[in-house]
């Protein structure tokens, strides 16, 4: 594991935005997997700036790696947060983006196996230790892309807009180690606690980012305010 | 994870055997881990007869993933196991052995990464599903290379030798994430049980080779017999 | 470059076939690129033994690297040799096998970057110097997959079914330089004089393998009289 | 091959600086090689303004890839420029520093070998086409590291201080194949004619950096002016 500081959310974000970037100018396919959120906005802001400067990234591929569905849209939450953010004013051509959803999510880890695997993704994390879909109490470490349906009676935070028996999927943790490179980044005090136990207590499906900690390639890149309990 | 299964013992051997090959093949140094016991027996016999033959394997290097001292002896359990089965009949240079020792535990870890890391590591399971020295009640899975000191409680098999306050070594399940191919050769009726389970069932420190079913690139190669209890 | 000499074809044959399997036996998509002809023979014989006890390699995909159209057949000279010497005993299925044809060779390199590039590929010598369909006159080293017309002047020996005006397609050196592991495969007295030049004289289009000293994971694999006139 | 056009020798060396911080990022021993001279003093600049943020980088080992040593000087012109221009500002430790000299010449590549290869090199164009010390007249494309020693007739530019007899060493074009990430940068409008040749235009030893067509993972950075005879 490889940890870098850096002093505000500003310098976090351009850190991030050049490894990403760092993936993109190989002289090959590249497949990248991306977070929603809060967390990334401004590394996209900033890939945005890049992108449409050097236009020359065909080579780029794009998977989503949690997906959930929202009544009557054709998309889901996370693809559609990512072209807002990201894969719309960055103009990344449709044929460059794989969609996970409900309805394909059996596929996932066949269609990246398929491709090569996945060179990086970058990815945050919850208060409550959850990573991707990774929660709490519906976390097993050996699956790979899995199916949740949610039960009314979740102790971590459900969206709005879910609503009992609906479900969301996930790529797990047995996916997410395959990932060649992976990049976890974390901002604010609210969550200085959580990190800390997760990349330096021991490893427990309650809290599921502790699973990172064995990522052969991790890098974690913090604001000085997520990184104020760690040494 | 791929799984082969072989008829017997002796095909076992001879598909490890051919795996190992293709690694040492390689116009690059190439790091290997191999494991000591009674499993792999056939394996170096068969490779030594191949090393006999084509002695150009300067470039493949050795290391051992977990060491027992022996009192009054100046090397310990596993070392000495792998000189007799291996090393020293196909005539490996010393300057090609890399021994782990109780002595230098703490820098193994930094030694692996500072030549570009393991290409492959060939490892065996125990009845009780420890694998290297990573024993059912003293495995945290986020650790690297660590020291054991026996206590007299050990539910598992201690070696004779060992004695209440001796110690042992081992790399820790984050260091053998790390390796790119990790090779686990099991057989007989009497381990079918444990590999079913370290392998489908959810993971937990109590059965620590259950963490290898999230390794990124993991091929399990079973005899019939081991193989008995999967699907 | 690594080279490993063995007495004989059939222990040259026995160590190609392992450094194979070893790339088989991984855990992901392995895409191979094999060679037609009479060098391989009984490669493929030991291969094809050994994939009927373990049939479990659904994982690995083929590719052939040259194609010569034959009037009249379907299929071209190089896949029907594949497939009579390997892939159909071996019981490959058919979605396991990419044929490079006249027809399509212009999305080779293509077609090979989106699965994740070629893990392996086996290649053979020619005595006047070529690989693949790389010869003497008609090879330019900066060509990925291309296309030759014969005609009728060509100082190399021309098949024959082929007539002036046929063409043949083959993948170029641009293209075997991205190839991850390249394994050549040269046996007999005919090919030592061919051998020593391409392996250690000056690098010329004259004699396109000239060019493999440069792969940067060269393994060549010999008998004893092809390797007799090398140090 | 990836060409990255940018508009400018600012947004150039921004990439380029980004590439490279990508690389350094990783969690892992890093091996680095960088050129000296004037095409990435930018790239340094804001290399060493990142670098003294966040300076937690002491993964990253760093190699020169040529040298001309100077009469009564204990270190060359390259080593030394990169010191001033590099590593010095950037605060890089020594035992992340491994010179090349003419004194050391023939363990390079071993060298190399031995810690896992090299991730990645940047390196510039010269107006006569050599790359790193491969000159027109003195460049075989099948060389590892090697020594050349100036006879006065060289018709390409030898530095002031260099004098008849004396020698100078470089890493060859069979070593910069096995760099796993090439990475070259070129800037002006004096460069665009020779850029355009030794990328598209067939490969000879006349114009050495020709040959870097076929590296297997090549990203060319460049300002308009030098992209500017590219179609």
């Amino acid at each position: 594991m490889k940890i870098i500081i850096e002093k505000d959310f500003d310098a976090m974000s351009e850190t991030t935005k050049n490894i990403l970037l760092g993936h993109m100018s190989q002289a090959k396919r590249v497949n990248l997997s991306i977070t929603a959120g809060r967390t990334p906005v401004k590394v996209y802001e900033k890939l945005v700036a890049t992108l449409k400067n050097s236009p020359n990234y065909s080579n780029v591929h794009y998977y989503n790696f949690d997906e959930i569905p929202v009544p009557n849209q054709e998309e889901g939450i996370t693809i559609t947060d990512l072209r807002k953010l990201y894969l719309t004013p960055a103009a990344v051509p449709e044929e460059q983006i794989h969609p996970l959803t409900v309805a394909n999510y059996q596929e996932q880890d066949k269609k990246i196996e398929a491709v090569g695997g996945l060179d990086a993704m970058l990815i945050g994390l919850g208060e409550d230790g959850h990573f991707c879909g990774n929660m709490p109490t519906t976390t097993l470490f050996n699956k790979e892309t899995y199916k949740v349906t949610v039960t009314g009676n979740e102790p971590w935070f459900v969206p709005d807009m879910m609503e009992v028996g609906m479900s969301f999927v996930t790529m797990g943790p047995a996916s997410i180690m395959k990932v060649k490179h992976l990049i976890l980044i974390v901002n604010g005090k609210n969550k200085a606690k959580i990190l800390k136990e997760v990349l330096t207590e021991p490893i427990t499906e309650n809290k599921p980012a502790s699973i990172l900690q064995l990522h052969p390639n991790l890098t974690v890149i913090l604001d000085e305010e997520a990184a104020s309990q760690l040494n």
